[in-house]
């Protein structure tokens, strides 16, 4: 009987004008209710176990990335997302192979991996001279005979910062350093792993070398790695042989959609994470988390509108974007395929599995209003109000963001980010629920006020 | 001028009448002088560094092993200490090799590594149905057909105590189960860390496989890979490919002494740590940081003794011994060879880097009072009086004290030395300087104590 009578509740509740949008007044206290009940319970653990313990990684361009996206279309559908779309882009795929260096004339085996579109040793290795530096602006300004035909070690150091923001200050070391040892004829560039933990667990990322400049072996030692050999060099004199096997092919990756459609059509809010991963560890924190928070977040969105059938105004889509770790690939790919769509805002989740603390946007004025109200619903998430209307987002929403798209910045606390991120630690055991379903619940409310929204919130 | 001085004031105390006795009522203020020197400065990180960073991991019976009792010996010598001697003895070398681990039909490559002594899988590998048990227990109650050609895995787990009691507790696992599951026809056993972090850094150490028990491969998983794998044993059926290549050999490893000669000889006062180390890391936590304090606190007397021409009135010996990790082989030869010599007292430090927070004695009645005297200098170092008079000690004075010898067991704070024993992770970095320096301390001014005592203390 119990059976029976929900059915019948639940089939009144779905026979409710369909796309009826709510009134407005009623906005906050849905978007309040919406916050609670994720944040008491909602899908994301159990789809980042999913996710992490039956795919793994997922690196961009991989067959382990295809599985990340049959995954998440499965999942999608499961959750009652309609208009699932891939949409496929082409890549110059990657892979690691191994890496090994010793000092010569010691025991010492360094841990260290190669960097992303990282060049490789001939088939033996290399040994050659080190010439160490203590950072980025020193090796800028040495001498010809201090890189060509060296190793070149740049201890170049981040440090912990709750924004995360000490890695973009210092991220020129990976993205740059390895082109300018090639352009220079150093025959290696080693990088003091841009993170904070000290494990022997290195620190992968993707660097660049722009057309015309040769890829030549670029990696990155781990902490404790990178503090022997600057010891070991201001010590005297260090020779290393070095292994590195990466090579590069054609691929393809795409981007995955799907959709809560809107009660006004053309309208839409954006909201995703990457679905690619680096291949060291399981992809947990970068991006399963945001992968699944989103998820969760439009699974609970959802759930209120076939609750209720009260739809947003605006489509919510939630977008898990590929080949991010590659330099942002896929989300170049879709902004231009979705370039002429009106796209007013757009989120990413991408920075780990803890907290959010802190948010800010970037609209026009005119929806400036919007944020006075989600800092009212975020305030009991421990999230303080807006700090700007200045933010950068995610890095997956930039090219939609230069296109026009308003964008919303959750900022997670990132303060032991860095410790996991890219790394093969990036595992599991590091999330702590409660704050995973926090996010979730942060999301789910900021998404329904800027979906039943109507003020204009695009910046061109 | 300055310089003639020194030499001058040295050469006057160096005529001194050699080998005096201290007074009995200056024993304790100058164990406290000794105690207070040895904490603003001592020579325990410099030799650690160069340990660590010239000699790196220092394999039992291995090429690296013998060097770092050519760096002891040299050290020991400029500290001043004499009679350097080095006693070889034979063992059966083991290297590592390689291992690997997938989960057929994933893309999980678990992070594990060979206990010492464990066998080989064929060359090409093997793969297996896994059963994964909760426990030692449940794996020794399990039926012939969840074990018999299968690889075991076994997720007993320790814990964290700050006195590393759980290792005690929970080291059966490691020791015994690969003999058990070669004699019950399983072809591999893996096991979880015996260890307490979440990193991709697995504990390695040894098991034993008894006369007429043939090895088959042992290996431990990295804490995060433990708990992957025990996640997708409870979803279903488990697969796995694994690859392990190590191998033995006949080998040699020798114990290096050297000594602070004593007033009335025959009587010996024993410290020490053991030189050898596991091959992940860089052996600092285990255990050079023991080698160094010992040898650091014997230079802070050796110094005192020196300066003041008073010498203790018992031999002070630091003994360094080899191949501690493949079951205490160089101590148990030192205890043979040694029956005879009356060492009233012997201690190891082999517990990391950490502070001392307790001291136990296992001493004859008599030699009670000395633990009293030891309990009131050492209090300032917030370290707490003797606890009981039960002490087993560092491993290596097990076979001293099944002998006869006393002895002293200053206890450190073990909460994170099993996040890096046995680890690529136990490497420099790690070390608290602050805190080495109080273990300086406090062996300085206990060691003193007791070579200066007349009270017998052998409980045998």
């Amino acid at each position: 009987m119990r059976r029976i009578t929900t059915l019948a509740t639940a089939a009144c509740l779905l026979a409710l004008p369909a796309m009826a949008q709510p009134a407005a007044n009623d906005r906050l206290a849905t978007a309040a209710q919406l916050r609670d009940g994720a944040l008491a319970g909602n899908k994301a653990w159990g789809l980042l176990t999913n996710l992490t313990d039956t795919v793994g990684q997922r690196l961009a361009g991989s067959e382990a990335e295809a599985r990340g996206r049959a995954w998440a279309k499965a999942e999608l559908q499961k959750l009652g997302l309609v208009n699932i779309r891939e949409e496929a882009f082409p890549l110059t795929a990657w892979e690691r192979g191994q890496a090994s260096a010793t000092l010569v004339g010691s025991n010492h085996q360094l841990a260290l991996t190669a960097l992303g579109t990282s060049g490789a040793t001939p088939a033996g290795g290399i040994t050659a001279p080190v010439t160490c530096f203590a950072s980025l602006a020193a090796f800028r300004a040495a001498p010809e005979n201090q890189v060509k035909g060296r190793i070149v070690f740049i201890d170049h150091r981040m440090t912990v910062t709750q924004d995360g923001s000490s890695y973009g200050v210092n991220g020129a070391v990976r993205r740059a350093a390895p082109a300018l040892g090639a352009q220079r004829g150093a025959v290696a560039v080693l990088i003091r792993s841009l993170g904070t933990d000290y494990h022997r667990n290195p620190h992968t990322g993707g660097t660049v070398f722009p057309a015309g400049v040769s890829p030549i072996p670029a990696l990155a030692l781990a902490l404790p790695d990178a503090e022997l050999l600057a010891r070991r060099c201001a010590a005297g004199q260090v020779a290393m042989q070095l292994l590195a096997t990466p090579i590069s092919r054609p691929g393809q990756s795409a981007n995955v959609s799907a959709e809560i459609p809107g009660s006004v059509p053309g309208e839409v809010v954006v909201l995703g994470g990457h679905l690619d991963s680096w291949d060291q560890g399981q992809g947990v924190f970068d991006d399963g988390a945001g992968v699944v928070i989103t998820m969760a977040a439009a699974a609970a969105i959802k759930d209120h509108v076939t609750r209720t059938g009260l739809a947003p105004r605006r489509t919510i889509r939630v977008v898990l974007w590929g080949a991010e770790e590659f330099g942002l690939i896929g989300s170049r790919a879709y902004a231009v395929a979705h370039s002429q769509e009106n796209i007013v805002l757009a989120g990413e989740s991408d920075a780990g599995a803890d907290r959010i603390f802190t948010f800010d946007s970037k609209v026009a004025e005119t929806g400036l209003p919007l944020f006075a109200e989600m800092a009212e619903v975020l305030a009991p998430l421990g999230i303080d109000a807006a700090r700007t209307n200045k933010a950068g987002g995610g890095p997956d929403v930039g090219p939609l963001a230069a296109v026009g798209a308003g964008i919303i910045d959750l900022g997670q606390d990132m303060t032991r980010y860095f410790n996991v991120h890219h790394t093969p630690d990036d595992t599991l055991d590091k999330v702590d629920r409660k704050q995973l379903d926090q996010n979730v619940a942060a999301w789910t409310a900021a998404i329904w006020l800027a979906a039943t929204d109507d003020r204009p919130l695009r910046t061109k």
